[in-house]
């Protein structure tokens, strides 16, 4: 058994808790908090909550820690510090900070011998490893990565700070017309606008000016100016009622030529369409639980990503199993 | 400089000449093959054709042999033999038999150390990882994969062996209400009829009974008995012109869910629409010659398949480059 421990509790914790339940190899130890341990109630019967000051203590009954907090303040701070004791996983996800980020984990974890696997996920993660392997197949062609439909959490906090909004959820939603252009070869150039629309919606204060607060979230810079925008304004029952999932997905497309004079077409497509986003990711932050654990008995320290993980490691059949079975 | 032999030039061997031409990190040192290598005319200019009795001398000019025999007689013998003397990919692709073929050549590659690639391409090999990347992630759900819109050699070849057929070409084209239900979510029970459909086209010999033919094929063990299969017959011409590519490609649906009640629902689809078969067979295995060469360099030997390669062997990227513009 793999004795895996999670810290942190919020929605991606929860999808973990629930991941490991699907996975007969691996037991939850227990759940890390930095709130008051007694008053966090969490679905496994029998498995204990912590404060997160025990973690040290429990060293060795952990296989594998799952840090499950946030990339703009957790995890940069969490991650190096916890892979001093632990084999660890997270979901580092600022694609921009990748690179700091695993040269900061790279150096504890070859320090003192633990495998610290980050940014797994869907993006950064199952998408980026579609890149890599289309790109590496057909070295000559184009990528396309396209979100959605689903919830973008950051942009729904961005309409929630605008003066008079109450509540809102913003959905990334791909558009046809561009997925269609890429899968026929032609290669597109494609703008902003052009891959994708954002439909927001807004629960309004009593009182709010409606007009003013469209105009504010359409013509946001960086979150929304770029794109074609609608906002609906409804009520917050409509909102609990019809958006309170957390749907996610998108396209990971490599077109490519191959041939002596280039003259064949290629098209790779890798698509994900998933109910809840933070139970996807949990999911693939489990199976990639795993290979840290088997890497760590091979003596492979480090901080690695899914892009030198071997596949079979991610899988509790054996070698012969998957080439009978999957191959 | 990674320096390529290739064994055998049908359509494969062309296709892997083609792929090197495309990856600035490899050049190819030669060309072998069982006929006269004088009749033997290749597309890269200045590079030699041998005989491939001249291999063994050359064991020290070539990083990684590629084999583009058959699966049928030809890997079999050759990828055992080879793989004393060289790191070798083959695309060793009768699924049931995988089992031995790894166990005959990894013997040899660990005794003569040497790194042994094999059932490289994309069913075996991309559709394999997809199979085993789905069931890590998702292990509560359901595998499919479809085939198609394609040309089938196996069965265009049993077509051609029936009295009065004189050339043949058969599609075999998966169902969009297959597709559509699995994308569905609900995890449909498919017969081999629901899946693919079989699409013939049939040059007759002047005289032949065309009712006779039909009949033939249609009723067919294994191969088209159970599919609704469709005959057209066309001129020599027809078949020429407009089918004479070899095209193909699929899908590899999994279908599973998570949560704590296994309330949430998720799909991962990956789909390949390929112009040319063999050619992109050939770029998959050109890519993991790269690893062979990559895992050889670091005392990897034995047998090996695309589960066992760390995706980072596959591209000539870095890694720091592969986090920085890929993750």
């Amino acid at each position: 058994m793999i004795r895996i421990g999670i810290l942190g509790y919020g929605n991606l914790g929860k999808g973990v808790e629930s991941a490991i339940r699907q996975n007969e190899d691996m037991e939850l130890v227990g759940v890390f908090t930095r709130r008051n341990p007694d008053e966090l109630q969490i679905r496994s019967r029998g498995v204990p909550v912590y404060s997160d000051s025990k973690l040290l203590e429990m060293k060795d009954d952990i296989d594998v820690l799952i840090l499950c907090g946030g990339s703009a303040t957790d995890l940069p701070k969490q991650t190096p510090e916890y892979a001093k004791y632990f084999n660890v996983v997270d979901s580092f996800d600022t694609h921009a900070k990748i690179p700091e980020h695993f040269e900061a984990v790279d150096v504890v974890a070859k320090e003192y011998n633990t495998t610290a696997m980050i940014s797994v996920g869907w993006d950064p993660g199952m998408f980026s490893l579609n890149r890599l392997y289309g790109n590496a197949i057909l070295p000559e062609g184009k990528d396309y990565t396209f979100w959605g439909k689903g919830v973008s959490q950051g942009h729904s906090d961005a309409i929630r700070r605008v003066e008079g909004v109450k509540d809102a959820k913003q959905y990334t939603i791909p558009l046809d017309a561009a997925l269609d252009a890429v899968r026929s070869g032609s290669n597109p150039e494609l703008t902003t606008r052009q891959k994708h629309l954002r439909e927001c919606f807004v629960v309004a204060k009593e009182g709010a000016d409606l007009n003013k607060i469209e105009e504010t979230i359409k013509n946001m810079p960086n979150y929304f100016a770029d794109y074609d925008t609608t906002v609906h304004f409804i009520t917050e029952e409509e909102l609990v009622k019809n958006h309170s999932g957390i749907p996610h997905g998108g396209f990971v497309l490599r077109s490519g030529v191959t041939g002596w004079e280039k003259e064949n077409k290629h098209l790779i497509e890798y698509s994900l369409k998933l109910d809840s986003n933070p139970e996807f990711t949990a999911s693939v932050i489990v199976a990639y639980a795993r290979a840290a654990y088997r890497m760590n008995k091979e003596g492979r320290a480090g901080c690695k990503t899914v892009f030198d993980v071997p596949p079979a490691y991610l899988s509790p059949l054996s070698g012969a199993e998957l080439r009978k079975h999957l191959l």
